[in-house]
């Protein structure tokens, strides 16, 4: 039974996340019906990360296997003509039969975009979040955000009321930078392993320094906190992408 | 009574298209009910490019004359807290009281998108069209859409059916390149004025030279003939975004 590593990219409007729910549309239920459909039996997909309802995934990585021997490109395509327009197979390819797309990864990278300026552009509506004028101080939060690089305790990041073993995380990369020909703001984000909300709740925080409500010295008063009521708000859905998932 | 001009900029998907229709929503309706409500009795807005059902605009402007004294920048944040968020007055200012969004354009430019790559990006589905692999000779459709430069009868390029008193139009640049970071390929045009369909059916045109269909000579003859039969297929509205108006 050959085993497949599929990268998947998604606009995750209007669907209840990456985790199939009782009730509404998932991206995981979106492929376990496409893969089943071909694979003519019930299969189970897994992700990498489960991205929350509104979030967007331009490299989520998921795992299958299959009964049927098919090579990637025919998988991906054949996958692609039973999704919605909104979800598509990047690239597919057969994997060790022991890969699982969350245990073996050993990165991922999130990217939260912030629209600052006072017009939403309407191409944009759906994939930012908007904070409006006056200007964010870029330079403060891109200091701010390195503050997050190295192993930490980062419960004051999780999402109130989850329960988790661990909340320990190693992040190697946290930048913050401005896009050339637009008011946006760029967090990206690489790390092991992230916690509930933990990407967003980091956005809401620089937020708050870029507006001048705190100074960089206050992120690292939340962090050693471990205090989920110190920090900022927790950003909007539609800021966040999954960029990348790496493997060994 | 003063008299304004408004850069507006819409995502026109789901849209009937710029002019008001008997039934579905309109840009043209959108922004006078929008300034009607704000000026307290009916406004006429008159815009310089009748875009399409399904076409956007980066830069569409519009005119409008009102009866209450206000700012232009009080003016844009008032209408654009009445208006849908696919609907973004960018900027607004007061014009000469002469002011005519469409008569007194000088120039217009339009942009039509093409996703050349297998799989079509969810985040760019609404915005471009997509003609899949295999790769289209970027370099053949750039000296096929030099043809289109200086004053042309474009009858060939107009939609079927249309009662237009001329059909010359002089076409200041016609240029096709290719987008650096994605397979998008991007025909840019400025003229004194286009015929409907007249850059969609240009784009079909040019997707035919790109696919090898036809060589960049056959273009120059299909323009010579006048004959809108012999020209390629009008390219889907997804794709076309009014990007800018120039005036004196």
């Amino acid at each position: 039974m050959p085993t497949f590593r599929l990268t998947v990219a998604y606009d995750g409007t209007g669907f209840v996340g990456w985790q199939r729910q009782p009730s509404g549309t998932s991206i995981q239920g979106l492929l376990e019906d496409a893969l089943g459909a071909l694979d003519g039996r019930e299969v189970v997909v897994t992700g990498a990360g489960r991205t929350d309802a509104g979030v967007h995934a331009i490299g989520q990585v998921a795992g299958v296997s299959l009964e049927r021997v098919i090579d990637g490109p025919t998988l991906a395509r054949a996958v692609n003509a039973r999704l919605p327009e909104a979800v598509r197979v990047t690239e597919a390819s057969e994997a060790p039969p022991a890969f699982h797309a969350r245990f073996n990864a050993r990165s991922k990278t999130y990217r939260y975009r912030i629209w600052n300026g006072e017009v939403l552009s309407p191409f944009e509506r759906a994939y930012v979040w908007h904070v409006a004028a006056p200007p964010l101080d870029v330079e403060a939060m891109a200091r701010a955000a390195l503050v997050f690089e190295g192993r930490h305790d980062f419960a004051a990041f999780q999402a109130a009321g989850s329960e988790t073993r661990t909340t320990e995380r190693t992040v190697s990369s946290s930048r913050v930078s401005r896009a050339p020909d637009a008011p946006l703001i760029i967090c990206e984000i690489s790390g092991n392993g992230f916690l509930r909300h933990m990407v967003r709740n980091i956005a809401g925080t620089l937020a708050e320094v870029g507006r001048g409500h705190h100074p960089v010295a206050w992120v690292e008063e939340v962090l050693a906190s471990r205090a989920r009521a110190r920090a900022g708000p927790t950003a909007p859905p539609e800021g966040l992408f999954l960029v990348r998932v790496d493997y060994e």
